[in-house]
């Protein structure tokens, strides 16, 4: 990339998604964080002022003076990234795409609408293609682009590459990280040392989303993939990563080695567009029986990697493994950085 | 009980699966301590020397001055608990069931065997009925019967009050506590903030025990119950209490209610005889969405108890639920003393 | 005691401090519970229903359906204890004192007011004497008591027996569970694996709360120890009991045998009228050289133990030592009830 | 720095130290890691195979193949990073010394010896000055030189900008992590959810190391400082970094200002002569109440930084504070590192 960086804004950037886009944006290639919008509540504050700092270390320098503006469109750059609550995302990013602007959205709000791409430029870079059945359909100049929950995300990646064999049914339980929560989000009087067998709405989206990001865009519309889901999720006491045990039943009857081979060598747009946040190996295969694990694997590949273990036959179905991603780095604002970056190498942000 | 209680060893009692032993035996109404057994290191030290404690509080004193001998049969009371280290446990087990002892033992050596009761009181009270091809086969006076491994224990008593719907597969995944690993056992540098996605033999164990546990003694052989069993075994950073996240297909099509009924209503032989380490209840349904938890229910009922929430259809299977236990007590000690009371109820101890 | 038992009422019952009171006071044999206060907006639902149970196991039967009301003297008994959160409990403390109840309050509120006790009856029973100078300067016919903060608590204890050898210097640093924080109380992202070094107010309070208690009514006022006292304060990821690693100077040069002998043997007003909730033994010296530990020894005695290991001398001052108390038991709740049983033996409460 | 690389080795490379120092030293400017030396029972396989990699992510791809030598000098390069256990640190590290080598160690056989310096480059640097007596004295071509305990390491650099205001007593209570034991280390059954108040010989360490660190080289010997020092010692539940939370008494009578202001523009000979893994602040003072705190600052500064929070005076002696640094970094492999870019940047590597 030559000539100046894409100006980039962000919506809800006071909240822990928030602070995680302002960090994961830091020192980034092609986008630099020029706006920061919040509630009102924060308006006319300079950004250290108005965010209490929730992340490891301090507040990156170069954001510490932007001032913080209301969530409307204005002045905000054309890119805008929405870290938004669900309680006000749909009003707010509806207004940002209505007004032109594109949405990168790590809310869940608009995800399971049909005429909204779920993307992880890994699987579905051609859900794009329903942009324009979007904006037609709203009237709108910009656009409004999404990426899945944090748990659908490592349970999708370590499926994608699986897809060829005809997968009919999946059953998936998590080990979440206190991240994924947000601040304050889980009382430590509730986790410390201890398992909450229960995250509300997670296990619909897992089995919804799923299906959606691995499903075939058709001309007209995406058509999920008419598998069975099932999730049962859990909090567990751990910082940052989000484990997926999870069995699986396919069509076809490949071995072991077949499926390992799948996994390791899955490489797709990102990887062959050498877009910005995208790991070199798109799923790194762990032989060691123990790994992944979340506290010392997360974070590898900038915490864009997803990391699978164990694969083995599943007594009941055909296969089963283990699977790892860096929940609010590759599950949340990385996720959505990748896919700004997939837009802008298809030209979408000109 | 009238009369003097009956007295009894343990096996490997300096270990911390024969510390909970010891602290599970003090003020037992029936049985009472008397002989301790360790390796030869430990022989001839008073147990308070040869033991460095590790539970909870301060060692009982009531055992404190007991000299521990070897592990071999002569001085020891008819009725030794076994909690002896896998590596020696068949020739220790079995040179005391030769020598005529009543051997209840919560090693996993003699567990797969036919003619050895895998026993719960709750489900398999008449697989008691092999001990005569044991003695017979075997040539023995004595016998040995096992109890469960810890995380098979929980599966096992959440899923026996819907054998009569028909269980044809059972997906399982657990979160167990460090406990279960023993000491020095989990390394703290392994598990701070972490989850591990193995536990070595466990899934195997897993699998096979639920079967036999859940089969049918038919006269001259326990036959196991003819579903497709499928584990995946995780340590987490939780000090006691497995949690087992179960899906399962049943022939019959009961509803949610049905199956919570079930569960909730389910009493057994050791409710029926008020055995004293049963639970009142055997089985807990908790309602409320976010529990059973580790640390805030596997103390309860003195650690016997089974909690049971979160009954739901599943999309892929037929219903999905959580389990818990306290693994050291109802998943190791508490289970063998159970056992032994069962066995005391039935004469096998006169 | 022979016949009925005293009414209490519980004022803030519904949140964590209350709870602990609830949970403390199930078959206590001289009070019982019932009555509970809470805010407007729990008033006239059952406890059940008003309050979310956040200890561990469930919520005691006996109290389910007790219908909660406002904060107001009226219905309630004469006794009380309050765990009112501190934004209210001066005026509603006030108002129940004036119209005639006995206030045992775990509240910061009046501790550090010259005319109210702050007391530890195993160490200043004789501060009560300071009561009808309460009621004549406030025209009170009720009166309040309150007790230490609960990190004061471990450090009072653990001196008192010490007194004797003329304290002229402590320095102390705590090691503080979540569960002092109440609920939601610390976040998880805050605390998961880490170590916070501020607890806002708790130094403050150990440094001059300390010297109230272990100061001596001289007929007419209670006078401060004349000791330099200094506290830091750090939270770590512990559920329960507060660690108090301390340093002091004494005027006098006793031996660290002597020392021992002095929180070993020290007994007072409450283990010699056997209240029933006093421990047996005032303070536990452990002489094991890594003891005590939170997790392993906070709940012995029924949560109502002091608990000092590895007094050595100090090359700065005179000695050093670690002490353990359970935060929420005798650090709270256990105090207050403890407060409520001396008063009951000494004839305040007919 | 010009030319090649100046070659190193490891001894004890297999260890949990040694791991930490071929992670510190992978891309390192000046040194390259050339020779790995372990037990006879690693000796010969590749260090891949020969080692159990224990830190987060996995094995530097660059040492993988370097086949392990016994700890014995000959083949190694003349600059060896010491990380032996104390078991045989004594003998392998003089041998080494004897033959000509510069050990520069981090174990703790050799720090209290008076002709070894205990380096800390931003405090000591003149201490070098004691090698030619250790030379002359022993015999010896080579030399040892060594790196204070991790939690010495704390303290000392929290206190030797203040060293000009006149220590005379320091009294510090820690919060240590538990990387700091090694591998397996402590067990998760003692330190799960727990504090354990007592780790082996740290106290004493931390007592006369400080002593010795922050004395003065009179010309023929190290005069240590003259103060008295006490400490007590806890293990947390905490990954990574250790805090100390210390009290002090000063000869002058400066103001919380300038004790801040003393440890914010404290900087000394690495930063003045950029050394390579020098923090570019020796000392950074975190203003906010809270901070600092392990698990949210030990990794700034590439794990090589000093974080102090909350000067305030003290009501025993003049001033508190609380600080933190990554033990197994700045407390250990990368203060050896240190060690030898500053004997590097003095030519005594020529």
């Amino acid at each position: 990339m030559n000539g100046p960086k894409v100006e980039v804004g962000i919506l809800g950037a006071t909240g822990m998604v928030g602070q995680n886009f302002v960090k994961f944006l830091q020192n980034h290639p092609w986008f630099e964080v020029t706006w920061l919008g919040a509630s009102d509540r924060s308006a006319g504050k300079p950004y250290c002022e108005a965010t209490s700092w929730r992340l490891d270390g301090v507040m990156p320098s170069m954001v510490q003076s932007i001032p913080v503006e209301e969530c409307k469109p204005g002045n905000a750059p054309r890119l805008v990234f929405s870290a938004t609550d669900s309680s006000v995302a749909t009003e707010i990013e509806q207004a940002f795409a209505s007004a032109g602007h594109i949405v990168v959205s790590n809310s869940r709000n608009h995800r399971m609408e049909p005429d909204v791409p779920l993307l992880i430029p890994e699987i579905n870079a051609d859900h794009l293609k329903v942009i324009p059945l979007q904006q037609r359909g709203r009237g709108w100049n910009g656009m409004i682009v999404t990426n899945p929950n944090c748990a659908t995300m490592v349970l999708a990646m370590a499926l994608a590459p699986l897809k060829q064999f005809g997968i009919t049914t999946v059953i998936a339980t998590t080990m979440q990280a206190i991240s994924g929560a947000g601040y304050p989000g889980v009382a430590s009087m509730d986790i410390n040392a201890n398992v909450i067998p229960f995250i509300g709405g997670e296990e619909e989206k897992m089995e919804q989303e799923t299906q959606k990001i691995l499903g075939d865009f058709t001309g007209d519309a995406i058509r999920p993939l008419p598998a069975r889901v099932s999730a049962q999720c859990n909090r567990v006491p751990v910082v940052d990563g989000h484990m997926v045990a999870a069995s699986f039943a396919l069509e076809q009857k490949p071995v072991v080695s077949e499926i390992i081979d799948a996994l390791s060598s899955f490489t797709s747009v990102p990887q062959q567009r050498k877009l910005p946040s995208a790991p070199q190996q798109a799923i790194t295969y762990m032989p060691q029986q123990d790994r992944p694990q979340p506290r010392r694997d997360a974070e590898r590949d900038n915490g864009m990697g997803t990391f699978v273990g164990r694969v083995r036959p599943c007594p009941a179905l055909s296969f089963k493994f283990i699977a790892l991603q860096h929940n609010t780095i590759r599950g949340a604002a990385g996720a959505a950085v990748l896919n700004a970056e997939l837009m802008y190498s298809e030209g979408l942000l000109d």
